[in-house]
């Protein structure tokens, strides 16, 4: 008996061994297939759909070779993910990839990533954030983090702030103001690490902080260079009390086009994208369309129509996707913690049943909100004759206060 | 022969004469009932409709007898219009209606509306704005109207500007610059004559004004006071070279109620209602709920999120119902001229299409904005080959700049 008992121990740490084996090398396909492919790069993606990272990273290599059957399923894979139907097969692909193979060190990168205090994460991990897989196909192959090694925020409890680099002083004010408000309330807000909008974001969450991870810093290039170098105090501060990440590999350079792909990591990890202060063109504009394009709720801040800045802004809520926000109530109302919402109400001088008889006011004070009353009950309720309850409801009817159904009355929303 | 003739002419003459007779009746009788009742006395407004203004306003002063048919008739119309199902009968209005009885002179209010240089009209008057029928029960009886006789412009050519009396320096310069390019374009200007963003409203549109009645001011009172007496300067000059214009007679006060139901005039008389400048609680936003509530476009201007004077127009955008506005290219679009419509492009630094290779840049402005283009169409638009045609596609698709439907491909909106 204890022999088998011994003999089925060594048989699971030997699985485990194997599992462990398995997830390791799938770990280090993915940082090289990282260094190999561009950020959304289709076929690749499709591949390791196809494939696994394993296989399709000796695919890309051209250790292995795929057969046509395999063309035929990352076609099918395009497809159905939205993206071309026809592309000019896994050779052209390769021949794309060809020039970056002699580079790969998969375990150097890991290397750095652990001198940096830092560790890669790859879909599956405990660590990995779920909501990047509504992404879909276009889900990142890993991701390069520095920081402390800790649970990464839910979507429910990211909010990201976007905006322009060259912020005005009202942007600037706003998005701080926003920031700390939200890591006030145990948000995370996740930005883009660059000048101005995403700089006063993340300052901002670093100073209101109460989480654990007060802001995340998605970055186009590699983590291992804070970029742009003048905010490298702010990344430094960022990575200690909360994450840099990127899913480009360290030592890869800020491209325009990589810049374009992390928007979508931005818009993916929170509940709400809030633009800022945005030009009428503006990489912001990118950040919201990719928040829309995934159902997530993308919400902006007015400003002064004087302002170029905040062209983008109107044009969003002009265009109709985005919600107007004015306070961190708002924009938590919108992730859904419907447990922290304060209904804000700034200011009441003037009310919309001002002018009303009093005997108006008291029949509107005991008009429900929810239910509707009947004439009876609100008789009783108010204090009023039948005949003085009938005719109030009339005129708060006409003023909008009022409305009925089937005889029975309840409160308007704005009354 | 001739003697037919002249019998006939006689006929027709006294046939006109009767017909005169009872349109200035009818003139008179409304005359006498828009001082008998308050704006949107609702039963008052359906016994008219059931019976007629002439046998209204003797079942009103009690000189004909109204059976229990015409009470069902008018429970009927009360229903049907949204309004209360019950009510207490026309004793009861009769009741309400019976201490100004003895005040009634209508044909002293009409000489008084000669002697300001105005006239009184009535619903089927040729110079009747028609856009009031779509209140329904509650187009207004009449209209007391202080300015020269001249058509009153359509609902397409009419815009509301509305807003707080105490308006900040940016809600003056918005609305002011508003009103003038409104005008500059021909369309009237209509607001309330108040304080604020009303009087910018006006005095924008008196400058701006091209078309012959640049601005409507609808008073709350009578049209023979301007009110307030600050803006009287104002007000003359709007009756001068616009209208001012109100549903109740001549010596009627402002009272907080007739405030209330203005509104819905001003909503009616115009295509779209812009809220400039409103706090979180405002009359503004009053019109622009009769505007919704009678399907007219409600847009307003956003400001800064610090100041409490846009909180009213930030709630209308957060709560759905408007649309952000920032110039008048924008208003006019939504006022449906086409023809005048200019699509403004604020600044242009930067375009989505940054960063794209030169390829891609050159394959995208082959790309059709409405049909979708076939790949092979596309090798020849661009010059380029049909491989990279392809894909260069797929990756104008992942940026979101192009889109394919059955193999065609076109260029997004906002590529």
């Amino acid at each position: 008996m204890k022999d088998n008992v011994t003999k089925d121990e060594v048989t699971t740490e030997g699985a485990n061994a194997a599992v462990l084996g398995k997830q390791e090398k799938e770990r280090l396909a993915r940082a090289a297939l990282a260094r190999l492919m561009e950020p959304q790069d289709s076929v690749g993606l499709a591949l390791v759909h196809a494939v696994g990272a394993i296989d399709a990273l000796g695919i890309a290599t051209g250790e292995l070779a795929a057969g046509p059957r395999l063309e035929q399923e990352i076609s099918t894979l395009l497809s159905e993910s939205g993206g071309q139907a026809s592309w000019p097969g896994l050779t052209a692909s390769k021949r794309r990839w060809a020039p970056r193979v002699p580079d790969l060190a998969p375990d150097r990168d890991l290397e750095t990533m652990k001198r940096l205090g830092g560790r890669l994460i790859v879909p599956g991990d405990e660590l990995w954030p779920e909501q990047l897989s509504d992404l879909g196909l276009q889900e990142p192959l890993c991701l390069w983090w520095r920081g402390h090694e800790q649970p990464l925020p839910s979507m429910r409890q990211t909010i990201a702030l976007v905006g322009s680099r060259d912020s005005t002083s009202y942007g600037a004010s706003v998005t701080g103001d926003l920031a700390y408000g939200l890591a006030q309330r145990g948000y995370c807000v996740v930005s883009g690490g660059a000048y101005g909008i995403d700089a006063h974001a993340h300052r901002g969450a670093l100073r209101g902080g109460v989480a654990n991870l007060p802001t995340i810093a998605v970055m186009a290039g590699g983590v291992d260079r804070f970029y742009p170098s003048g905010n490298d105090d702010l990344l430094r501060a960022v990575a200690n009390q909360g994450a840099v990440i990127s899913e480009v590999p360290p030592g890869s350079a800020p491209t325009r086009y990589r810049f374009l792909q992390r928007n979508r990591l931005i818009a993916a990890l929170a509940a709400v994208t809030v633009v800022v202060e945005a030009r009428w063109r503006s990489g912001a504009l990118n950040t919201a369309h990719h928040a829309e394009s995934i159902g997530r709720v993308v919400a902006t801040v007015p400003g002064s129509i004087h302002s170029a800045n905040s062209a983008g802004c109107h044009r969003l809520l002009r265009d109709g996707g985005a919600i107007c926000v004015t306070d961190v109530g708002e924009i938590a109302e919108l992730a859904g913690r419907n447990g922290e919402v304060t209904v804000s109400y700034k200011d009441s001088p003037a009310a919309p049943h001002d002018g009303l008889s009093l005997e108006d006011l008291i029949l509107l004070d005991a008009l429900p909100l929810r239910s509707a009353s009947s004439v009876e009950k609100l008789t009783v309720v108010a204090g009023l004759s039948p005949d003085s309850v009938r005719a109030g409801l009339g005129r708060l009817g006409l003023l909008g206060l009022a409305s009925s159904e089937r005889g029975a009355w309840k409160r308007t929303k704005n009354a």
